[in-house]
């Protein structure tokens, strides 16, 4: 047993990980960050990046088909999945050494398992760590007890963005982001697609108006819908067969769990610094494991938000905090910037409505059509959209805001930033936006608010 | 002759005299516009409308040839053309009407003259109005003194907006927003263009960078681009022959002036209220004509900024004051946000560069590539791009942006609101872009600034 020394250890090579790794080497520290799989974690192979691929030809082909004079075809699956392995480099993670290397970072292929305090036991070695421990190990899907399911070899996400051709018939179990991502993306790639959620409408956690027009355009793109419904066993005997709690039965080729993920925390060492195995390791706003002055947990391991920016964010602000500063998370949890990228997309910022009134505050919510302006004679173009803000009225700022329609995420920046710096709406009325561009939907939201 | 009284006497009923009149009639004043043309102006008929919705097709193609798994061929012609006429309503007006006497606007169908203190004469009859006249009469393209050109029968922006087929060769004079959008939208549907300008760069108010990515993305539409050139003589036989001051010569089937504007203010009668005619009318940050407490003139024909966005908020604001309100431009001139459609498309806010340092401001200036990020994966993918951001280092607030990209347009409002909102960097570090979307530009800015 050998042991080495670094001023930081990180734990998982994700894309939180990674981040503070290599922020923390910018900044001059010895840093080791330590992975067993592969540099880049889920999201650069099994997660955003391979299901944008996938949603990326399935959603230009729509926007095509809805401008006149551009003449497109039906989309070239073999092409589309080449594409997508492109995207995930072949499952191969060397592009990620340069990057990590450029900042000082040493790489350890290895499982990192706590060892006591500033102590990581990688094999048969041990890295301390002078000055902090960040845990950055992610999560992974959960699969539900449903009796018969996990001997169907059900795909998680991983398989569902990484299958090499498209399933004739898909089952997707779960109507949260990964599933309404997966079905939309497998369905407008050739598959027959059932979606059975168990909540009354899918991503329940947006507005209600993101729901039905996400469901809409399941629907549109030919996915059998079952809300209020639940699995009560799975089998496979050649094929898959669920059985649904309404009693009726769905065959299909391959079925996807997409019902939430769960801490990798259960192979961790947590116990030897008297933390629970197997839950979320929590954290303070500035990262920091109550109780440790040397530990920190960033990404999904903390569970406060499961998404990969937040995740980086959370990433630079603890190697802040590691460096010596003072930090805050600003923005997290359920009121964190969010995109989903089915077609209409659904980007979000802050309260919804009802998370707003929830949290008693006084506010006052006004709603516009996406493309109710000259630019949506340009771009999604009678597709489905809403642009809603969710405005404080004691604080004339707005505290929400979701947009929906086609290719919308990339215009939900400006709300976060409005909603981030708590821009007044007297401010807001002076911000312009350009004509004929759809952005103008914010010269309708603030008309329709008073202004 | 008749009189008849209104509140408000707005003259020239496009984008910023229909606002106007509408927020007015909204606001309970009983007001009347006058138009002796098409209800919409210019903006609807003869430039932002028409050239998007021929850009459109020519973007998205290319767009979608950038998307492996999408399949594209070439753009239908006619049909692009027909969905031009349709979003220009074959220059039909009759959509705008309900618009207007929805808010109780009295649309009169005259040539407007000023004939004297708050008096409007239509044709025999004068409009009396009791609060305030608006003058809204925007502006027309200049044709330059080129020996020869005037009697070439050149195009305007409205014959290139409006053309019913592509010609086979088309000279562009003018390498400023209309050549360049119109340059690229008649490339993309077939012909062969020849842009010539006097500069030695495109869009030369923008940062270089735009200027020479829109040139780069000119020539490789197989536009003939010649700068630092002028045309001596034009003549018309047939055929257009352009001679240039470099001794060369270029034979085309239509000609396009677009070298600028004049504001349409010969026979609007300023001489009877002791104003020049055939200039822009003056106004102060309240849109109102120094030395008149009646007279207000907003959009095109004051001459401050020629974009339908800023003509529609100047007339917002003018209305407000009309109705009692204290109002100030806060944005204004040249640092008014404004998208150039081309693709890249360039948008931009603020200063740029050069402009800052001329204003005496301590800026630093920090560039990225526009799709540098994840999102560039998916939008956009290898075309050229830059984003920048201006910074006061002494307030440490934006004062400047610039993106270009294809279809960045939509994205520059978030900087719109940063630099009017002055949020501070420190602010904007907290505001996290989604991943995977290219708004993580914002991030890679930031990052590049120090961060």
């Amino acid at each position: 047993m050998s042991e080495r020394e670094f001023e930081v250890v990180v734990i998982g090579a994700g894309a939180a990980g990674e981040v503070a790794a290599g922020r923390l080497g910018q900044k001059g520290l010895s840093v080791a960050i330590v992975e067993e799989r592969l540099l880049g974690g889920e999201c650069s192979y099994y997660a955003c990046m391979p299901s944008k691929a996938l949603l990326r030809p399935v959603e230009l082909t729509a926007e095509a088909r809805r401008v006149r004079g551009v003449t497109v075809g039906e989309i070239d699956v073999p092409v589309a999945l080449a594409r997508r392995d492109e995207v995930i480099h072949e499952l191969d993670d060397s592009s990620h050494i340069p990057w990590l290397e450029e900042r000082n970072v040493t790489i350890v292929r290895a499982r990192g398992r706590l060892a006591g305090e500033r102590r990581v036991r990688v094999g048969d070695d041990v890295l301390v760590a002078r000055r902090a421990v960040v845990i950055a190990t992610g999560s992974h899907p959960f699969v539900p007890p449903v009796p018969g399911l996990a001997d169907a070899r059900p795909w998680t996400n991983q398989e569902a963005t990484t299958a090499k051709k498209a399933p004739q018939r898909l089952f997707v179990l779960g109507g949260g982001v990964v599933g309404v991502e997966m079905a939309q993306a497998w369905a407008g790639l050739g598959s027959q697609v059932t979606l059975v959620h168990r909540g009354k409408r899918l991503i329940e956690r947006e507005e209600p108006f993101a729901s039905e027009q996400v469901a809409g355009a399941l629907a549109d793109s030919g996915v059998d819908l079952r809300l209020g419904a639940s699995p009560t066993s799975v089998s496979r005997n050649g094929v898959v067969l669920v059985e649904l709690d309404d009693g009726s039965a769905v065959e299909a080729d391959e079925i996807l769990a997409a019902v939430g993920r769960r801490p990798t925390t259960g192979d961790l060492g947590l116990e030897e610094v008297g933390l629970e195995p197997g839950t979320h390791v929590p954290v303070d706003e500035s990262l920091r494991v109550p109780g440790f002055d040397w530990l920190y947990a960033v990404g999904d391991v903390n569970g406060r938000v499961l998404l990969t920016h937040m995740c980086k964010y959370q990433a630079r602000l603890a190697a802040d905090a590691i460096a010596g500063e003072q930090v805050r998370l600003r923005s997290d949890g359920l009121r964190s910037p969010r995109v989903i990228f089915t077609d209409p997309q659904v980007g979000a910022v802050g309260h919804t409505l009802a998370a707003a009134e929830q949290a008693g505050l006084r506010v006052r919510a006004v709603d516009v059509e996406t493309g109710g302006n000259a630019g949506g004679s340009f771009i999604g173009k009678g597709a489905p959209g809403t642009a809603r803000i969710v405005v404080d009225e004691e604080r004339c700022v707005i505290v929400g805001a979701t947009f929906t329609g086609a290719e919308i995420g990339e215009s939900l920046h400006a709300a976060t930033i409005a909603v981030i710096g708590e821009v007044p709406l007297g401010d807001l009325w002076h911000a312009v936006p350009a004509f004929p561009t759809r952005s103008e939907l914010w010269l309708r939201l603030l008309e329709a608010y008073g202004l």
